[in-house]
């Protein structure tokens, strides 16, 4: 092996006595399988991160050994085999703590509401997978809806401005969770969700359903936050509504966050 | 002066008989002054942009030189002085052509619509100059409007879904044209306006105000391109719609193109 | 159909008299499937934009039916049935002239110089499709490479700044071109190429390889040119270069344009 | 008052009583004075967003209160009135807590190492300022340098790998830092810092100077780290180095945070 002869500055030793909670590489993108509730897997495109911590007295880290433990694991359906993956990489890495993001839009084919026509939603969804002693996995999920105001609807004598929203949910669970609760889950949250193709009646019933549920940002976040303090799966999550206003050129926001 | 002893790579001979386009620097940010038609100027941060040609027979350009360019008329107010600033950069570059793009935030007090608060809102200009045989200068300016969908109001026994809208508007002039009257002309062309402050009464009324201009982002554009076209100083112009629609996950877009 | 009862405003006639180049649907994203040279196909994840002209006496384009057509390719193996796309589009919406752009990362298995050792490479990829009188098609590929300033080379008694550099090339062409011919070129045009997985033999030999090969972004633009120029089946391109500057936080850039 | 006779709809009571840590607005573009260490002031532009928090028994926070005490500080230097600016949107929103972050580039001349030829470069600094019990201000600053990858060095028989890396440190204080300061230690900690303006002689200078301290992503930040904890005004800090390694299509990583 060409390697021996050549000296390994990373594994030299260093004095400055300052351990480093991470080391690894950013922004690699990376195709990748996903389990599918429906269709049972789905091949997507991830950006992948990956570190782990580095003790005191070594001066640096194995860039190659992250990327080839995503080429020993190409196959594997996510988010699966997480828990394998952190362990390869402590293995691999001769590190106590591995860490790993990997985000990727996630489509599902989704039905409109009257015609029942189909076609694809993309959702954006981030997996961060840690081992620091044990074990510990956050799902993301950012899911568009509409938000109507509700006080634009209130104090005007016809219509009210309503406005593409993004609802971000994070969660911990103590049992499998899939993509696609969440996602229908925030849908369900909203003054009203989004389509890839809409005919006139549907459009017509999501006009006349998002005015009949107006919502400010707090309501949904709220709504939201109520329907995950009832599902005993989840043990932890964070919830983000960030409002594009029709009528301002900054945006609404909303955030709770709790430990059950 | 040190320079002279060491060897100058970039004037070098290249017999590649390749004539380069373009050859500069890209993604400088740098604090300007723009002309502010009310308070006569403001300040502001942009990314600035610079290329000459490189004749085929010089193998490189000399990146420093953009840069001292800038240096040099750090104190001027723009985009007034933009053709003697294309003219350094042919003679400090010893080049035929010169192309500089200068993209920046603009701020403009607005009042709304009923309390007359009055607050900053912010559009993002780019001007795009260049100087080949003769000097030729784009405006190009983005402003966020509402747009009120006509289909969804008129299919629906009540409301109507709306959202925020970047309206792109790019003018070549034969005369001098504020930042301001291509604002103006775009805010008056579309559904409604955005604001930085509204109180409910203001809130009431653009409400109210939107729902009484339905436009497709095509009836925008038309709108838009039919103000330039009963303006005389106009010589050429292209305007685009953008519309970031509330029950899409995708944008709604139309675009027109005339040289009067 | 319930569609029949509603109006479709759309249609309605328009009498400002302003016919638009472009009507339609942006940042849809969509997974596709792709001729890969090697593997035969590959499947990724595009953003998608798809327009029309809509003539003057039209209000407004149907959005949905630029979707329905997306569905209905959506086995398809890309770019093969972009004119059958554009010819669906021009009939589905009425139409006379269509257009399509489609942007994806592409991946590559590639070996280590040294090493063999495998990996996967990302390169970004646009298609742009039009039909307008006759079909046209644009590939754009932007390939990351390493650039070793010469000037920096020749002054310094030791060593030389480098840095990455996107290098996007356009082409139009007469005869089927592969993405990895593009890339191909490309990469041996530079001061050298990137990896995903590079063991110590491999690093090594591509810094004194990119040593002995010092470039500025004129002599990667100029190289690649001299390249498409001696490709029969290339009728027009651009090069483009786009280095991020170790010693300088802005980027330095060439570009080149020719018809043959 | 037109306000008193429509509805105030956000102050509705919320039965679902579900308590919210930030409800307010994000995104919005600001011109701000800041302070300068050597200039006394510089005018930049910022991107702001504003929260406080809601108790479970208010339906929704009022927008427009964040924006109108952003005018009332719109003369305040800053981050010297962050308390006051905190206090004020307490009181105006009826909150116990309140969060601000302001993110802008921050210009500073800089001198050449050889010619003292002096150039403005930019930093990318964000301000997270908190009240919730007591006040807590954290500065963050983006500082671009450079790595010299000690292995390549090592390894090769001459040249070595460098690249553009961005040092991003947070920290707490006691007692006021200048922004000066951070990027200051963080220039002196690197391989080599960037300039705008560059001549040969400079060149040379730093193309040794980064071959003569070749740097991991580790290195730097535990270089930074040493020199953070010397510094008695600072009691907590995070530093991270993300390298946009010219051999690779993915960056370098290191992270270390330590409260002292």
């Amino acid at each position: 092996m060409p390697d021996k002869h050549l000296p390994d500055i990373q594994s030299l030793t260093d004095n400055r006595n300052i351990p480093l909670d991470r080391a690894g590489i950013k922004g690699l993108r990376w195709p990748i399988t996903v389990l599918d509730r429906k269709k049972g897997r789905q091949t997507t495109v991830a950006t992948v991160n990956m570190y782990v911590n580095l003790p005191h007295n070594f001066r640096g880290t194995h860039l190659s050994r992250f990327v080839e433990v995503l080429n020993e694991y190409s196959d594997c359906e996510w988010i699966d085999r997480t828990g394998d993956i952190l362990m390869t990489l402590r293995e691999n890495l001769d590190a106590d703590e591995a860490h790993m993001e990997i985000e990727f839009p996630y489509f599902i084919e989704k039905e409109a509401p009257v015609t029942k026509l189909t076609s694809l939603m993309s959702y954006t969804c981030l997996f961060t997978a840690s081992y620091k002693k044990s074990e510990d996995i956050i799902m993301s999920i950012a899911v568009p809806v509409i938000t109507l105001c509700p006080c634009s609807k209130e104090i005007a004598d016809y219509g009210a401005h309503n406005q593409r929203c993004i609802v971000t949910v994070q969660v911990r669970y103590s049992d499998f969770v899939w993509i696609e609760e969440i996602i229908d889950l925030v849908e369900s949250s909203a003054s009203g969700d989004l389509y890839s193709i809409l005919k006139r009646p549907d459009e017509k019933y999501i006009t006349e359903n998002i005015f009949d549920h107006p919502m400010f940002v707090e309501d949904i976040v709220r709504e939201v936050a109520r329907k995950l303090d009832s599902m005993e799966r989840i043990t932890w999550y964070t919830v983000e509504a960030d409002s594009q206003e029709s009528i301002h050129n900054h945006n609404a926001y909303a955030r709770v966050e709790k430990k059950k």
